[in-house]
C-alpha cells in the first residue's frame, strides 16, 4: 500500500491526490500494449502533462470535457469545489487528467476509485470510471495512456482486480489493454433513480 | 440527502452507518415485486432483523457468511475491526445484513456503496455489491429483501443510479427487482492482478 492525498498531507493541497504516487508505475508490465511506448511520465509530446486533478481544472475546461461522455448539467464553481474537497477527505477518489500546457486545456481524464472489502483478506478492489479523451486529439495514444495510468496505479495501490463498465463498442480497446470478459460474468445491470437533471 | 453514518454521530457506533435511515424506505414503489409483500421493518418472520453491520457481527458468522459467496481468507477480530472503522468513517459503505436472532447468526447481507462524481450535476451514484444469503433459508424471499433494502436505500440517500454486475444465472432475479441490461452498455471486464491470497 502506498500513502494517498488523504494520508500524506505535505503535497500542495490543490491536487486531489498525491502527485508523486503517479512516479514510477509498473510500464514495464504492459509495454507491448504501447506502440510507440509512452508513459505517463514520458507521454510523447512535451506539452502533454500527466497529473491528479486540480482544483483549478475546473477554468481549465474539466467540465467542458466530461460533457463530451456523459451529462454534466449545471456546475458551478462552488459546487466543483465543494465535490473535490469531499472526494480529496474521502482518499478514494484518483481522477487523473492529461493537460495540454500549451493552452491550459485539460484534453483527457480517468478516475480510478478503490473500495475496500472485508472479502479478500479485507482486501481494495479498483474501479475504472469516466474515461474521456478529447476527440480533436486522436492517433496519440491518449486513450491507452490515461486508462494504462490508472490501472498501473491501482496496482501499485494494491488492489486485487480492477473493473469496468463499458459498451460493446469500447471492448477492443479495453482487450487490448489488459481486461477481459470472463466468461458468464461479464454483465453490468442498472437500475435509474427518477434523473435528477 | 438524508445524513448518512457520518454526518450524525448521535448513533451507536458498533453499527456502520446510521440504522435509522432504514426506516420509511419506499416499499410502496416495489410493491408488486414481492409476494408475499414483506419489508426491512417487517421481513416476514419476527425472528429476523434487518440492519446495518455492526462491529459485533465478526462473532455471528458474518465473514463465514460471505465465504459462501468468495474467497475470505485469514480475517482476524482485529483485521475486521480495523477495515470496519475505516468504511464508517469514509460514510460511503452500507453493508446491510439480516440477522436471525433465534441464535444470532447473520443469514443474509448485501452492500451498497456510493460513489460521488462531478457528472450529472455533481451526483452521487450508488453500486451494489456482495450479497449473500445463506442458502438454508430458500424460500423466504431474503434475497428480493436485501438487494430491494439497499436499492431502496439508495434511491432515499439521492442516487441517480444503482448498477451491479453479476453471473449470467442472475439475471432473471435481478431483472425482477427492476435492474436491466441496457442494450449495447451492459458489459463489465476486468483485470486481476496477481492475488493476494
Amino acid at each position: 500500500m502506498v500513502a494517498n492525498g488523504k494520508a500524506n498531507g505535505d503535497f500542495h493541497t490543490s491536487y486531489l491526490y498525491n502527485p508523486d504516487i503517479l512516479h514510477g508505475l509498473d510500464w514495464k508490465s504492459v509495454q507491448s500494449k504501447v506502440t510507440p511506448f509512452i508513459t505517463n511520465e514520458n507521454p510523447g509530446e512535451d506539452y502533454f502533462l500527466v497529473r491528479p486533478l486540480q482544483i483549478e481544472d475546473y477554468d481549465k475546461g474539466y467540465l467542458q470535457l466530461l460533457s463530451q461522455l456523459t451529462t454534466v448539467g449545471d456546475v458551478s464553481k462552488t459546487d466543483f469545489e465543494v465535490q473535490f474537497r469531499k472526494m480529496q477527505k474521502a482518499g478514494c477518489y484518483f481522477v487523473t487528467v492529461i493537460e495540454d500546457i500549451r493552452d491550459s486545456r485539460i484534453i483527457g481524464s480517468a478516475t480510478l476509485v478503490t473500495e475496500l472489502k472485508f472479502i479478500h483478506k479485507c482486501g481494495e478492489r479498483a474501479r475504472l470510471e469516466d474515461v474521456v479523451v478529447n476527440n480533436t486529439y486522436r492517433g496519440k495514444q491518449l486513450g491507452k495512456l490515461i486508462v494504462l495510468t490508472v490501472t498501473l496505479l491501482a496496482k501499485k495501490l494494491g488492489s486485487y482486480k480492477m473493473s469496468l463498465d463499458c459498451k460493446d463498442q469500447l471492448i477492443q480497446f479495453y482487450k487490448s489493454l489488459g481486461y477481459s470478459l470472463e466468461p458468464g460474468n461479464a454483465n453490468t445491470m442498472m437500475l435509474r433513480y427518477e434523473s435528477k437533471l
